[in-house]
């Protein structure tokens, strides 16, 4: 982990920034491995710290070996303040994204006579590419996003309810080993599967329903995210058009990724595939996005990103057709992108599943 | 939920809002019904615009009904631009604390000649004494907790992992009828119960171990919170006596608790019996919070709060003991503050459960 902060600091020196505060909770797992829920890093060319509350006294000792560790009773500044480790304009980098305006504020007061910096996505786009290790253990989220699934298949039946689903994903996800869900299961059926983001309610799968299912893992901080699409009852003509279509852009999309493509060119192999099949502004949302600490990070894979997708990234693909009247239909995968291509690392089949 | 809007401006005339933008997505549930993961709520004397991106354009035809809706492509203060809402000089709060500061440079930028003002907790405030109603989705997340505890209490022996058992909390929380964790479960055996945040973890439970056990459920957005240790074969004299001195710590607490006390004045009450049976540093936390849309909200319960409980608040009574040789011990009950009481909505049995 020392190699990570060693990154930190070389990013540091090209941005001019003589110190750099991390709020966001999954860098200081990144940085630190600290998995507590409220801390404070600080990394200078002489220091590096993490500052969090006395619930976490213990579990810092058995978490964090790569950084001299400071409990505070409430003000995570203290320790900072207090050795006076801010020079009079040293100009300190902060996370912009990760900061809300209140502790921004606070910062602020605390440091009068520094210059405050506003990053955004620094450590975002030091794990952009994946080091050997952060593979390996995305390839680990991947897998039990597999598992997962062939445990919840067999179970997927017509009457249960959709938070029943969302209660059997969650559970095999962390009995196969998945730390948390790294995000709440989607789980859509009928005309809720039109609702690309649909949480899972008390509703009830069926026949003649779609079923949109979404969800993800996390191994050791890393995340992965898929999302596939089963009919209840036979489908409608209409219903099997779209899912077709789907699943072709999906496999259109996965076959030409590969690295420092535009990630807007790739959401146009997508969108432009399901365009020609009549389904325009039914693919309401971007093609996909990085995946990472967090399961929304860089780069985006939308119509209007600038980001060029590195070589190591890994990347969702996920292309998806709503219709209010007839449902919904989308089909996600990770995948490592690589010279020249992408591998797929969540492994399941994408063929229509039918359950009686 | 007019009438909550209703309170909202009320409050908004009190501090010379003439806009108030809200960013909190528990707020946005609150005020709209609103569930989905992005969006800005606006209110002003004339308008209440919800606005979201594309991948909502359905969901919330079902789900806000007291709202001007208003979709996007991506920028979410695209609309009040283009309406011109704010008037120059206008004064436009935002809620610190659910902004961060990349937005709210984005804000100033977007709206260069109003006053933004900076506010913490107004939503919160309004909150923090239940309707009726609100009363009943508490006690609903409550009740559903401790149906969780009957459901899991006879799963628990020892070789089980404390993901497992993190797993089946999860899930019958689901299917009891939560929508979800109301935060990832915290499951922590022997030397990690004295972690007072240890999230679950591959490590599987022992004899001679104690087991803080810590979960909440949701109920149409309102939370519950509740933690009991159980042992794993004989306790100790050591974990015995530490097990009684936090149950009676509970016990007084709860006793005394009513409308108006001081928060502070409530944490000294457990704090002061735990520090005469001995364990002084080693309750280090507060003894409580409020809770509500966030699992952690208002008022304060520690020893340095300026709180006062307000009447029909629910609040956290929490006392804990954590001692790294020997283990921890945590109690938690949730209870809805009365004028001159408190009754307790976690009806679960706090005698030591002990598990060979």
């Amino acid at each position: 982990m020392v190699d990570r902060i060693s990154r930190l600091r070389r990013r540091m020196r090209e941005l001019k920034l003589s110190a750099f505060l991390i709020s966001s909770l999954p860098h200081l797992r990144y940085l630190f491995g600290f998995s507590g829920s409220n801390g404070l890093g600080l990394i200078t060319e002489e220091y590096q710290w993490l500052i969090t509350d006395r619930r976490y006294r213990e579990q810092v000792k058995h978490e964090v070996h790569n950084a001299e560790v400071h409990i505070v009773l409430q003000d995570l500044f203290e320790p900072i303040k207090k050795q006076n480790i801010f020079a009079r304009g040293m100009r300190v980098g902060f996370e912009a994204m990760h900061l809300n305006y209140r502790e921004f504020s606070r910062l602020q007061k605390a440091f009068p006579n520094v210059q405050l910096a506003a990053t955004e996505n620094i450590i975002e786009k030091l794990t952009i590419s994946r080091l050997p290790d952060e593979v390996e253990k995305t390839r680990r989220a991947c897998d039990i996003a597999r598992q997962v699934w062939d445990a919840i298949l067999p179970m997927i039946r017509p009457g249960m309810t959709e938070l029943d689903l969302s209660a059997e994903i969650s559970y095999h996800g962390k009995k196969l080993g998945s730390e948390r869900d790294a995000f709440e299961p989607i789980v859509a059926s009928g005309w809720r599967s039109a609702l690309p983001h649909g949480i899972a309610s008390r509703k009830s799968l069926e026949p003649g329903e779609l079923v949109v299912i979404d969800y993800g893992c996390v191994y050791e901080g890393f995340c992965s995210d898929v999302t596939r699409t089963v009919m209840i009852g036979q489908p409608s003509e209409a219903q099997r058009r779209m899912y077709e279509a789907v699943k072709e852009a999906n496999r259109r999309a996965i076959a030409v990724a590969k690295a420092n493509m535009p990630g807007a060119d790739l959401d146009r192999v997508a969108r432009d595939y399901l365009r020609k099949q009549g389904y325009d502004k039914e693919f309401g949302h971007s093609l996909g996005h990085g995946l990472g600490l967090d399961v929304h990070s860089l780069p985006r894979i939308s119509p209007v990103s600038k980001d060029r997708i590195p070589e190591n990234s890994v990347i969702t693909i996920e292309p998806g057709v709503y219709l209010p009247e007839v449902g919904g239909v989308r089909i996600e995968d990770d995948v490592l992108v690589q010279k020249d291509s992408a591998e797929v690392l969540t492994d399941i089949d994408r063929e229509l599943v039918i359950i009686e």
